[in-house]
């Protein structure tokens, strides 16, 4: 199996090298990943100036290349530019910080995913709940390695990416995966204005994340229970219930 | 009624004055867009650096704030920052080229609908098929009118948006509105391979729009028949049916 990694907290994260180490046991893995940081970026494209494409070494050995774009900028690209063979599988993360409910709008992670699907490719996201870069990753490792090594005995369609959400808790604490729905907890947002050292006004987004699922059939209130969630997302909007109600005068 | 308008063209671009020139027949009009140009941004937000509001003349009169940040940052910050009073509606456009299909979940011009949903307001997202800067805004910016003026009389649903997509036609060669769904055309991606004038190896996204939606009742079918194509869309994108079937193994 061929795998094709990629994340939003860019080449230089632990989450991604933790993720690169599991799936070396399962498959080849090739990393085309962002230069830097991209959080919150959601599905952006680079559309108004040219990628470049560094490569990038760990541990004396080539490890992937480093792209000054977003993660679907990097999926778009390793599929189209810099990869021989179109790979088998797409794995986005490991990302720190959960991707539930809303924040799957928001997210890097979750895009990269939705890219690879666009373009054919069965596709993974996986997220960590935690923001702290020095949290333990090799749990969220491991169970993203399992997922990818059963994927295609799931008989995902091909409409379908799988979000997963992962507790930052030790291995024994989780329960193991659960399959589950997008919750509904949202934010809570609030900007800080404040003054520059010139005297003129800023500001500053400071949002309070409401985490109203505790239902543990939903992402959110899963991951919060000590469950793997894993929910199948899918992206056809229209509201179809609406489709025959709604009359529009010229 | 107060409506609020943002773009993801920028507070200098053709659509967004046609627009707010047209809505102000029908209430009062308060303006917060990107400084700039912010084609293909998506969802994204800006969490990494500060925000500035700028105010912008426009005629000899207080136009709106041009924000350093994406279309979803401006919906957010005029609702928790700048505005006094919450809108009744938010208008998002009028976008230099048509959002249809696959090009939603690149849209910055949807995603500020989306935003404005998720903060509890009604929302519309309106693009006109024409990149060309120069192309008359006018026909879509009465369409647009007459849509938010019976917004509230078609009982969108809270967790909806209408996502319209406008002819670059004469008003007399539009056929009306058309109520559609989302359509699948997509992106045949390429990247071109070039070198900068130092002899280094850049990348240029230069994709093909395959329009494969010719059924009237699609967002691109609709709107190249010469209809002005209404879908209604919604973000719960859980994969219901799927929820039943799938048995991850721990």
């Amino acid at each position: 199996m061929h795998i094709l990694v990629t994340n939003d907290d860019g080449i230089d994260s632990p989450g991604i090298y933790a993720l690169v180490q599991a799936l070396r046991a399962i498959g080849t893995v090739s990393v085309v990943a962002p230069d830097r940081q991209q959080s919150a970026v959601g599905h952006a494209l680079t559309v108004s100036s040219p990628l470049r494409a560094t490569k990038v070494r760990r541990d004396g050995a080539f490890f992937g290349y480093a792209i000054n774009g977003t993660p679907a900028d990097c999926v778009k690209i390793a599929l189209c530019s810099l990869l021989e063979h179109k790979p088998d599988l797409l794995v986005s993360g490991i990302n720190h910080g959960s991707n539930t409910s809303v924040n799957i709008l928001y997210s890097g992670t979750v895009s990269a995913a939705t890219e690879g699907m666009m373009m054919g490719l069965p596709s993974i996201a996986i997220s960590l709940d935690s923001l702290d870069y020095s949290t333990d990753c090799s749990v969220a490792a491991a169970y993203a390695a399992k997922l990818a090594a059963q994927y295609f005995r799931l008989q995902i369609p091909p409409d379908t990416i799988l979000n997963v959400n992962v507790p930052a808790l030790p291995l024994e604490c989780i329960k193991g995966f659960r399959v589950t729905r997008q919750g509904t907890s949202r934010w809570e947002d609030a900007y800080e204005r404040r003054l520059d050292p010139m005297g003129r006004e800023y500001f500053w987004l400071s949002g309070k994340y409401c985490s109203y699922d505790t239902d543990i059939d939903t992402d959110e209130g899963a991951m919060k229970a000590g469950y793997v969630a894993v929910t199948p997302i899918q992206y056809h909007l229209t509201n179809t219930a609406l489709l025959q109600n709604l009359h529009i005068h010229d």
